[in-house]
């Protein structure tokens, strides 16, 4: 099933969005919001899923849908909290300035909790107010989930993800250095982020979850020319019922919380650091990758950071092409 | 003004409550929830403002007000994020383990992200999974805004803060050292938080709010026995304003955000540690502090953390001895 909240107030309107994308019935009669129908998922669900299958053999009122018009799935959430699943990151950034990884990075999840109270829509402009911040897109996929109590196990956890999302975790390089050296982790680091149009129930992915990962390569395209094409699947320490699992160990989780994986990062098919696209390789899914790779091979970086002007477009296609979650398609601009 | 949200649902059911903490009067009409009346702030105050005058004049149906049946204000938030204004804190966990405060703590306040889906009410059980976790109390204030702007300055923060609260920010002691060595900063370390009872307008403190800072004592109890008083305005680095306009640095912040002082922290009559109550002092709002004042003294800690039994009462009096927002009460139990 795929979902959507069109633009409205301040949560949005929920819409029940066809296979194909091409077009939405209204689900106000079920739940005025994604929120409304996530705080009473086990009653929602199946109506949901109803009015899913008739809308996708045409057997109900249904307007054309403009990804444009569509909000973030959850405008709005009570959490955000974004994982770092993909140690291969973590390691370039280590090797990059020759430091180790901690051996406890391979059991225990890093993880920040994000600012939810003010998402951008999925085409929203980045507004950057300083060059100098090092803006940046981190593309990412993440999990939706209903009531998680506290304690819970990963296998427990799983059970509990009810909808999934791409999303640009955009970061500001140039702040992290100083607030990381604060000790309280990120904060004005991590501006909003921005989903994709459409939010998926992971039975809409068939063979592609298994194991609480999606197993579809994650596609980035920076000012119009692929940037990463990273395997979801492939070199992940974590899937995201571990990470549920994490977040949860001391407090219960809220419906509608939202985890997430952290950059997709894959390693070359040697075991190194991945190659561009344009030679071949799967790419990054960040700047500050490319950037790491260039300080390991070159000794300094040359790509630069986001500038207003400067567009991202992150999805995600299935095996036959089709856009799965739509498109996040932004531009920087001078906040 | 005061405002609370009975239990009710997942978001509580927002009423008036008298000066004197006694009855209650249903808001409903003006607005369902605490969220829904900061949605529409400019709208919803005047409206409360009224009712709450008409309460206090008994000119209005009114009920029994019972602290135990109240909510955290907000049962769930869009965001919480704890700022560390007193840095005399800061200083005595550094000098605990003869570590220097870096010079950048004095204008650059430290501030994490907290999770926000799922408060505890202010009379509800801590629920702690392992006695090793070291659970502690910090007694703290914080404000709630309205809609806040990227980018704004201390001065038009300030006109953000629409309400006040207290709150024990719940801490895990035993988890912190090994979060933050991570470098992601707290995430276990920080279970649910509990807010008092009631919210209040900044208006409601009169000549006690003065520069985005409440002129009071913090009162905690432990077990029984008085264990802070530290008083609000004294060594604070910063005061709200500067933490609601630090948050808002790269990132707009949300209708019903709540942003926190850190645990208040006094400094001694001759600038050096502070004192026990017991020994005419203003004592500590949390375990860590005594802890470290121990270590610094004693050479080691001998005042453990909480344990499944263990009571926490946090509330604050106005100047002739009246509870401003009703009392956090809280015991330690096994989750």
């Amino acid at each position: 099933m795929k979902l959507a909240s069109l633009k409205h107030g301040r949560d949005g309107k929920l819409v029940v969005v066809s296979k194909d994308l091409s077009s939405y019935a209204d689900a106000g009669d079920i739940a005025p919001t994604m929120q409304a129908a996530l705080d009473n998922w086990a009653e929602a669900e199946p109506k949901l899923k109803a009015l899913y299958e008739m809308l996708n053999d045409g057997e109900v009122k249904s307007q054309p849908f403009d990804q444009a018009q569509a909000h973030s799935p959850l405008p709005r959430a009570y959490q955000w909290a974004d994982g770092s699943a993909y140690i291969n990151h973590v390691e370039l950034v280590r090797k990059a300035r020759d430091a180790v990884v901690p051996e406890s990075f391979y059991h225990d999840p890093l993880m920040y909790q994000g600012g939810s109270d003010d998402f951008l829509p999925p085409r929203a402009d980045i507004p950057l107010g300083d060059v100098k911040w090092g803006c940046d897109m981190e593309g990412e996929v993440a999990c939706i989930t209903d009531d998680v109590p506290m304690g819970v196990s990963s296998e427990e956890a799983a059970k509990h993800i009810k909808l999934l999302v791409v999303l640009n975790d955009v970061s500001l390089r140039g702040l992290i250095p100083g607030e990381l050296a604060k000790g309280f982790g990120f904060f004005q680091s991590k501006p909003a982020t921005a989903f994709s149009p459409v939010a998926i129930t992971p039975d809409e992915l068939g063979d592609a979850w298994n194991d609480s990962l999606i197993h579809l390569p994650l596609k980035v395209d920076y000012n119009g020319e692929p940037f990463g094409r990273a395997q979801v699947e492939d070199d992940a320490t974590f899937n995201l019922a571990d990470l549920v699992a994490h977040a949860a160990k001391t407090r219960n989780l809220g419906a509608g919380c939202i985890i997430g994986s952290g950059t997709i990062s894959n390693k070359g098919e040697d075991g190194g650091p991945g190659k561009p696209v344009a030679e071949g390789g799967r790419g990054y899914s960040c700047i500050a990758e490319i950037r790491m790779i260039e300080t390991i091979y070159d000794g300094e970086a040359k790509t630069r950071f986001m500038r207003p002007g400067d567009t991202v477009k992150i999805w995600m296609d299935d095996a036959d092409g089709n856009s799965i979650f739509g498109e996040i398609d932004q531009t920087v601009v001078e906040a």
